[in-house]
């Protein structure tokens, strides 16, 4: 336990955002998705929430402004919109740094989130159960 | 040993079964099978029937309701199918999630079953020795 | 995800308990506890309650009945003690298996608990944040 | 599968059998010894029982006949011999080497057994479910 | 870069940090100090005054109340004091723990200090130049 | 020494010729062979001809059936074969398995076999003298 | 610390420029730069300007004379180069070697840069905060 | 120290020369040759001439008579020929191994230089300090 | 293959006759000596005579003639003294260097010899069948 | 190469250099000396005179004032003494620092002087001839 930094990031969770730069992606899959054989960097963190750790890791990761959407998720068929995603954007939206999640969410199709994925510097295996609840952030940075 | 557990189940073939996710294989090579030459991942099974194995694993294994076919065979020449794929059929019946298997197998050509084999998370190395009993089992979801 | 395996267990924590054997041990430490700088093997399990853990692996780790008290706590100062010790004392007694608790818990002093805890086959570092909360539960036998 | 090879027996046991030499001991532990704990070397062979694997192994390895008994139990309490002894000796019996195995069995006590396991060049992770069925061998010559 | 977190500190020491618990102890080495020949993890940050990296250091790491002095100095001839131990004390007391600090500082001789280095769970390679200004700090606990 | 395991098969080579399954291929490169530069692995066998080698490995290694030609030369120029070509012709036809060997030998020019050699399981490195000398075996199977 | 070797440069940074020969190039990254997840080699000099490590290793470095500029930063918007520039000029024509310096700089764009860091021998993570601070340098060569 | 090895050659160099076979080639670079960067396996020989080094080598080393140019160099401007040139050819031909040098060296373009380098056996980083002193060695055969 | 070096010495024995030094020793041992389990270094040999080895190895190692006896055998029983003994003897003379055997072998039993080999620098796995066959040879020095 | 660093120290040697710190000894040891048995770091420096590695290190490695005698030569027999000695002793006065070396050299004897060598942070395995020539040296500090 560290002073001001939450309890549920772990040293592992922790060195990855430390290390990951401006652009760099990281990925919170569900608890069925394939993290291990697509991640270059797996990061247990089974039997918590995306939110939970959304909650947790936006109080320290900036979002990229130099792009139009820094947060992607996995599309969902119409009408089948999880309800994870209206609890990401208020998590995100009290968190957001120098407005970069003004434009919202961008959205892929299945196949094309798991290319994007393959290209992350992380993917937290989260024991999230709701369907589509996947969610790529990109970092920003920070200027003094 | 562990409560639940069939005894059968090594640490590691456990182990990469928890670590895939939703669409990832993995194949149970027989005897003969060239699997250290090709697979990611072995694992040793030596001296078991792959019967044994599906029995066991699909205590713990959903198959994957997102295809049309989540079990491959590698094909046989015409009245040589070999007698363990009815068993496979009857043990896969019996464990099936959701419906996942109800269009039965797919069946593959040997050198494209080699090259799906190599995409695969992991390859079981077993004792089976009847002819074309490889199989492949694609991993599904499950929603709490 | 896999049938019947409570989805807070990671790959990790799951392939520690099965590799354990008879009279192995397994700790669990709070989130104070120096996991790192002790513990052969070291689970992530951060921001998770012991309870919950219990709870999930007690449904698949026998306790030893060979022992009189094959679950071990660190004592606390008279007064001092913590309430999740009536929590673990009711998880424990809902799996037991043969008996194996009906004498109840070992309890040792705080640097004789670290150096059992440097004996044992892993540590689990968990998020639980309640003073002498640490457990060390003995593996024990399943016959068929 | 290779010519003469029994099949029950791993590429991992069959490379322990060739390294080690005269006097080098390998022990078979059942399904509950707790093997990873303990064992330099831990060689997996999950849901086989330890009399196939004897069965298997004896056919290549010749016991030692320098010492007055290379085949080594863990003593059970008058009463509890285990009924896999019997079978023990019969295929030992039946494989031995110049009379190596001419005065039985030693019989050690269960924790000299566990000091006598962490000695051994490698540990057999059966599925053997009797109790003290546990079984050290030791390796003899071989003379042109 | 994170939010709130001090850009002197790198990936490896947050990551040493956050892997230490209840009575882990890390050491700061000048310039001279011989870290890599008995350190069992040594973390450069070459250049960095220890002041500089106290100051980062403490806004995150708890001080260990349950002994009497957490905060162990190098001692010096009498007379050769350094002028950076005002400052340490000035920044400690800045950032105290619950008076963890109220003791003050312990003070141990030369070979002494190695020996205790030699048991911390990092040492921190630094650029301090003045003499005698090696410390080592005990981590404390968090209570929510 | 294991019990009807010829001496000249090093722990090595046997570990892989249990590894290997249908179709993989083992290649026995002469002393001036730049096996390292090319094998994936390579199993050294300094000092041994290969018609030695061939005599022992053949007493396990069943070729395969499956193909024309398992057994395959770096070819020669007209009049300069080699004499061992002959020798290798008699120890595989008295080896042979189901008559895999009938069709003879493939031959195939240096640069050609080189890249095939690249393509094996594993490349023995022997200290065979004899020009165009090299040799790859097909693996074939066993059913029982 | 060694005699005449500036204290700001690490072993590992060192060990770097010794390892580089002509024509290797070393990436300066700014705090906020993707270090870890483009570079062969990271080498870590938190809290650290640039200016201050440029200072240091040309006093080491000769720059390559073979092309035209050596020294290539990541080009700014027009009306946005940062001040650092000037700073850096500065820096490279006191230790210039040779006036390989004196065509100045080359400047590419963000992507090209990082396609460029991509191909550097090794990028050294520092601690500057100055947007479009980022520079590369090409390594020359020393004749006695 | 061994009879009849030269004390120039270090353990690791003499493992290449051993491991390399007909074809591979070894190169030794200058002072500031990029050794690092493009070779797969770096031998270091600091501080010493390639003069040394060749008169030390060409005494194990066969050349290969089976290409027409085994030994290689970076071509240099005309007018700049450097004069080890003259002394590599004596040395060459003084250890000439059935006349594989008759035809003189191949001269080759740096880049493409470069570009043979990083497909070199191994890359001996020396400290010869002449321009254009690299030279690549190709290895020939030898038949009893 | 190397001009001058016999042909039956692998890479890795000669980089660990290089590697040791003065004082270090080397240990053959027969087709049933516990090699693996003892060794730190083991050099497989499979199928070799110690004999041939020897007369390899005594081409290039110089024996110490700082010690009375540099050549140490496993003793054997009065009357089953082995042949070989009488024909390292010969091979020893002939290839000995300043007379550093004039003194003959040192004799020890059994057990002892096992003890001295776990200090040896390697062990050299060979085929050798004759019974207390084992040799170990101390390295000497040589002056320019 | 770099500017101001003689070229005989390889990067190898100049990170270990930097690495040691106040205390940390490096021995030289000479073409006969089994560096590889008893050091912890080797470092290779085949070929190279230890008058040569000692004139090069001395530029930039301080001695330690802290003790008397801060350079260890292994003791000869009387009347033996080796040339080498006069000249390390002229090397070291040149290169100095803060009259360090002013009681002269410590001599032990020679199974002592392994023992020390043991102890070492590094050793140089070098190419000098001369008998009693290996020596020992203890970092000292540099302020400010």
């Amino acid at each position: 336990m560290l002073k001001n930094i939450p309890d549920i990031i772990s040293p592992e969770l922790m060195y990855a955002l430390m290390n990951m730069g401006h652009g760099d992606e990281i990925c919170f899959g569900d608890a069925n998705f394939p993290a291990d054989s697509m991640g270059q960097r797996v990061i247990r963190a089974d039997g918590h929430k995306i939110t939970e750790l959304l909650d947790a890791v936006l109080q320290l990761l900036p979002l990229d402004s130099f792009v139009q959407k820094p947060c992607v998720l996995m599309d969902a068929p119409v009408g089948n919109e999880p309800a994870v995603w209206g609890k990401y954007d208020k998590i995100i939206r009290e968190n957001d740094f120098a407005g970069a999640f003004k434009h919202g969410f961008e959205k892929v199709e299945r196949f094309d989130f798991y290319d994007r994925a393959k290209e992350c510097y992380a993917i937290v295996a989260t024991g999230e159960y709701e369907g589509y609840s996947n969610i790529i952030l990109k970092k920003g940075v920070i200027f003094k």
